[in-house]
């Protein structure tokens, strides 16, 4: 029997109406001829419930509490999908983590996965029943502890189950009805995509299309489970929403595929540090213990002479998140005052934005970053930041003209167009 | 280290404020030098919610699922109590029902104990840990299923954890300071115990007093746990609240110890019934298998001429809660159809209540019975139906005298005075 994978978040669980309306969509997979694996989160708004109760008792939480806490969510509507199916007439059980068991590390609210043994559920495939319904974003630590895999966390269960079982598919079903070329509240030119590759879809998620999580999109591409994302408002059929596949299953790709943008970014420069082997290291490892997501880094060689600093000087140049930035600066000063680094000031701009082209096909067309300068350069907007993969180019730019910036290289790649 | 074990209901474990005052109660236990195991209900509210959903989504629902949903506010108040109790201070970790594990029956919804293995407990007392934070009401099935163990089931979790520990005694804190006399809101002379016999408590908690769940006295009085009924919402010091305890523990007990009521009661009477052998039989066995609880039963073996039923007859007159009385009609008139009984008519009163005297040492005091029935009468109440075991004399009257016999029973035997 194919076997599918269904994925509803929150507001898709979010009452027992939308349950139904859940139920409806599984019903009519398992008429379509498959047995289906489906996994819930919390109703919407529960899981931010617990865990501001977790916080406002302790704000330096036992994360292996917090993690039985917050997982509580999901035991409620896997159990109430199950009830719903069965009373439909579909033969469904539900599981909580520990029970398949869907084994992980004993990171506490960012577990990995190590294990997800098959029999438990397969037995009862064997036995007739039609869907196994999982909660999602939980798992069991070695120690027989509840772990949580971190936010959004049950993107990342479907994937793992769909690996594991060997899925024709992975459906997310989520409150947009597909990926788009970039946000259509930006422009209304934006387009769904019927295809993406895991590559695009990978630096889209990360860049800042909260569609997908990051994780999630890796987990998909290293195991080449075929993901589908798509509304579950609407009517949907098997041609709904956007397939995210290895390129080899789309056929004429254009050459860029969507514009991403990251809103709260901030620009931070180390005036005159001293350019010697280790002083990345130096400037970084503070950063990550400090719990910087550092983005783009940049660094220019100075010819300057700068009079009583002797050797070779450089500034230094990071983005991260805006409410990052006091975390930054705190772990830059105590670092100078350790005198791990030295440097003469730290230049802060909390007014930048992030945009991103995106594309497979950038690897084999020259021109698209030429193209993608050009097109700001033609509306006035000041480059501060470029950083570039394979498939990507990205530059950090004023705020202000972050919406104008994402229209003008969605008309330059013509994106409108299939 | 001695060990006690203290079970907190919903309203004491309501929000965040009452969880902190629970930590309180909880840590004095520690600085007493206890090793304490705490079970917690879910917020008050909570359950009813999810079962609510459950039976809003499937009317006959699968008991399993019904497990798995309404288990879960538990999870989140043990996991919170863990979290205030270790912010104090406190090294405390929360086990939900299958880690301890809680081995149960697999009957869903009403299960039974199996088994209560110490090892994982005691492993982390001997580690250092001080409490334990058990979510109760819930257990694991030979399936590696949730269980739960009916409503008030936290109780009976607390109690069998005091058994299977050997904890030196079971605080059950409620909204209540203690066990009275009979309900301080029908007669303000009610008083407060200091001890109640197992037995006594037993047939007050049956008999309609709510402070204790039924099951969870029957277990004390088994693996004799000495219980302890206190308060949660008031200051409270070792000699505070009732305690429930063997009689051999009560060194002069009055004769009789409290007056219990129960309002919703209904009387019916069979007419005219064929008095063979087996007809109890016949007749009870369908009321069982159709859910209705058959408290008292009288037969009078009449006299009279029956006319066309010849052969020995009798009226036989039962009670039961009122809301199962269209339950037992429906059976009564199905067994006649189906020719099993006979009868002429079936008469329902459904204006009774019930009214009990309890007290162990009825067993060795005669007239306990007259002096009742002779209170009763100087109030001109008339007995419809007398039932009596060895330690409690119930009678059913008209509703509308409930309060006034309660109160006349309570001056009769000077339950007022100590």
């Amino acid at each position: 029997m194919p076997l599918l994978v269904m994925k509803f978040g929150g507001t898709s669980v979010a009452d027992l109406d939308r349950i139904r309306k859940v139920a409806e969509k599984v019903q009519a997979e398992v008429d379509r001829g498959y047995d289906v694996i489906v996994v819930v989160s919390a109703m919407s708004g529960k899981t931010n419930e617990l865990v501001g109760w977790v916080e406002a008792t302790s704000p330096l939480f036992d994360a292996r509490e917090y993690d039985a806490v917050v997982s509580s969510g999901e035991n409620v509507t896997a159990g109430l999908l199950a009830l719903t199916l069965q009373e439909r007439g579909v033969p469904a059980r539900s599981w909580q983590g520990w029970q398949v068991p869907i084994r992980t590390t004993s990171q506490h609210s960012a577990a990995r996965f190590v294990d997800i043994p098959r029999d438990n559920i397969d037995a009862k495939f064997a036995e007739g029943m039609k869907v196994a319904v999982i909660a999602g974003f939980q798992g069991l630590s070695p120690e027989s502890r509840i772990t949580t895999l971190g936010r959004g966390g049950s993107d990342t269960t479907a994937v793992a189950l769909a690996a594991a079982f060997g899925a024709e598919r992975c459906d997310i079903y989520t409150d947009v009805d597909g990926i788009y070329t970039t946000d259509p509240r930006i422009t209304s030119k934006a387009r769904k995509l019927d295809r993406i590759a895991f590559e695009e879809m990978l630096e889209l998620s990360s860049l800042g299309a909260k569609v997908l999580q990051t994780r999630s999109v890796e987990l998909a591409m290293r195991y080449k489970v075929r993901l589908r994302v798509l509304s579950s408002f609407e009517e949907t059929d098997e041609n709904s929403g956007t397939l995210v596949c290895d390129e080899d299953e789309i056929m004429e790709s254009k050459v860029v595929n969507g514009i991403a943008y990251s809103r709260e970014e901030a620009k931070l420069t180390l005036v005159t540090v001293e350019d010697k082997p280790g002083i990345s290291a130096a400037i970084f490892a503070p950063l990550a213990d400090a719990g910087v997501n550092v983005d783009m880094i940049v660094q220019n060689i100075s010819e300057k002479d700068y009079g009583d600093r002797p050797g070779s000087v450089t500034d230094m140049t990071f983005s991260c998140p805006v409410n990052q930035v006091a975390r930054a600066r705190k772990a830059m000063e105590e670092a100078r005052e350790a005198g791990t680094i030295q440097y003469d000031e730290l230049i802060v701009d909390t007014e930048v934005a992030k945009v991103s082209v995106v594309g497979i096909g950038m690897r084999s067309h020259a021109g698209v970053a030429a193209r993608a300068f050009k097109s700001l350069a033609d509306e006035n907007i000041n480059i501060k930041v470029i950083a570039t993969s394979e498939i990507k180019i990205s530059v950090l730019i004023d705020r202000k003209y972050m919406e104008l910036a994402v229209q003008a290289l969605h008309d330059a790649f013509e994106l409108e167009q299939a």
